[in-house]
């Protein structure tokens, strides 16, 4: 079979492999389709050279169907269709003896720190399984992981239906943020930078700012009756948008941090404190935010036609980790049904 | 009467006044002790001539007893003991319509942004004063508001008994928070670089860290079996102690902004982000921590006779200045009654 390895070096190579046997307490998943993130971006860039082993196999955003199951194995039988949430946790350090296992401290996220989706006949643990639904498109499936992480992310910003949300960044994780948010009931804003992707934002429905035009803060206020918003996701990056996300947030508002910031950045606690703000980081996703984002996507809440931007083989991976750099494309999936390789 | 007026120019200039008859609504009192602090201390400096209308009476931690009462005020009597919580909002903010009157957006705080309690004969309006228990010292109830802020911001905190708490800022400030949270059953480790303070914090029972001689986040993760603080208070405002304070906290901990930070600061979001930490601003009190401070001090709680440093009549205001800008002092009071001022 083919599977795409990061080799170090900005490069990924195709590579035939056979496939593994399935073991013990393991499903073989034939993945149908596999996305590929910002964070896949940043291994391929070598920022995360530290975690992942070389040659590694990346893709943690997945759908697929039950191969086989391995010994021991109930539950599961050839041809269900499913996907994975790519977390393994130790189960016994502080964070998981405290319930918050997703955010282990000895973390194995799959697709990063161990073998991931982008290889047609993947083995995992039968426990980070989930089933879908049967009319659920195998390639809108694909994006449960990431509507996932904006599930999780709006759960711990606690937004409530009459909210008035401002989500920095227009991507698809600001986009699946405010999708998921407008779901919940909450008036939502999108402030980015991009032309087009103002422009892709837009056609979904969503009021959009652009902040180089527009004083956001006057906007925001005149928006909420001089109150400010009462949820802030902050998900673009950028120290500009960090720096700018307090003045926008009402007294005890909230101002969840999404997107990673690799450096310090420079913060107003001067606002934090004036206006006793809550500043929440926000990582991965619990099991239940998983299966809600199954019941939103197979819901067709969840825009997973507009947001795929193109899908390719996986012979084409390297071309569709430039489609994801160029900043014009939403979600890339990779087909991993359409090389034609044996099962 | 003699009055103290911060004039411009880091001056204070003590003046004779004639005192104003209290007006309907208001309540005259004879103040017997004020506080001078931090914030004061940013008025002398010129931090804050936005705010204050010069020449301007300043003080806002103060005891005293009613001497007179006006027109329409029921409930006080000439003789009773009496403390003033110096939080004047507008009631019709977004924010006091919400429910947060204590950081209103137009709050008017009296000492500050109105005249305060460096004045022998202090009118205020009723709604403002709450009653000393008769066995508690005026000098003592002098603290009263400092020793709310900290119950207001170990209860923002969410401090429970048995946690792991770490403050950073052996001032007084740091000190009240440290004994609230010891009294609610926290296990406490308090942070200050300056040796003199770490002394006076030893003596009152507390783990001290030097964090220049010391790795305190080794010496913290140590402290909690890996795990981390479940509260980080941020009281020193140090640059250097927020980018440290995110290192200090567990998975999901929180740490909270109590220090005034006049400009942006680092922040580990990266770290935010990666544990799901909670960040808060926390700012003045509200009516229950006044309550609750008032109790702490009757109690015996709150080492009050340790935390002042010294106490020197209104015609030594400039010199209670330099003794709490040498660092070295804690408390600093104004005694009112020892002027001879004829009341």
């Amino acid at each position: 079979m083919l599977t795409a390895n990061y080799v170090g070096d900005h490069r990924i190579d195709i590579r035939e492999q056979d496939p593994q046997p399935v073991g013990a307490g393991q499903v073989q998943i034939e993945v149908a389709y596999t996305g590929i993130c910002g964070t896949d971006l940043h291994i391929l860039h070598g920022s995360m050279d530290a975690r992942v082993s070389m040659p590694a196999i990346v893709g943690h955003e997945m759908s697929g169907v039950v191969a086989a199951v391995g010994e021991g194995v109930t539950g599961w039988s050839p041809g269900d269709h499913v996907t994975v949430m790519p977390l393994d946790w130790d189960g016994t350090c502080p964070a998981c003896l405290a319930g918050n296992q997703h955010i282990c401290q000895n973390l194995n996220f799959i697709g990063i720190d161990s073998p991931g989706a982008l290889q047609r006949l993947w083995n995992v643990d039968a426990g980070v399984v989930l089933r879908l639904p049967e009319g659920l498109r195998l390639d809108h499936a694909a994006l449960v992981e990431p509507t996932a992480v904006a599930v999780h992310d709006v759960r711990r910003g606690e937004v409530s239906a009459g909210d008035h949300v401002v989500v920095i960044g227009g991507g698809p994780i600001g986009v699946l943020i405010a999708t998921v948010a407008r779901h919940s009931g909450a008036e939502v804003v999108v402030v980015e930078v991009d032309a087009g992707r103002r422009t892709a934002v837009a056609e979904l429905g969503f009021e959009v700012l652009d902040p180089t035009a527009t004083d956001q803060t006057a906007w925001v206020n005149r928006w909420t009756g001089d109150a400010g918003a009462d949820v802030v996701f902050e998900v673009s990056g950028a120290a500009a948008a960090v720096l700018g996300a307090t003045d926008l947030a009402k007294v005890r508002g909230t101002v969840v941090v999404v997107a990673i910031h690799p450096q310090p950045r420079p913060v107003n606690l001067q606002r934090v404190f004036w206006r006793e703000l809550r500043l929440l980081g926000a990582r991965v996703y619990e099991r239940t935010d998983f299966e809600r984002a199954i019941e939103l996507l197979d819901d067709g809440v969840i825009p997973a036609d507009a947001l795929i931007t193109s899908t390719r083989p996986i012979t084409e991976t390297a071309a569709a980790f430039a489609d994801l750099e160029s900043g014009r494309a939403m979600k890339v999936l990779i087909d991993l049904t359409a090389t034609g390789d044996a099962t």
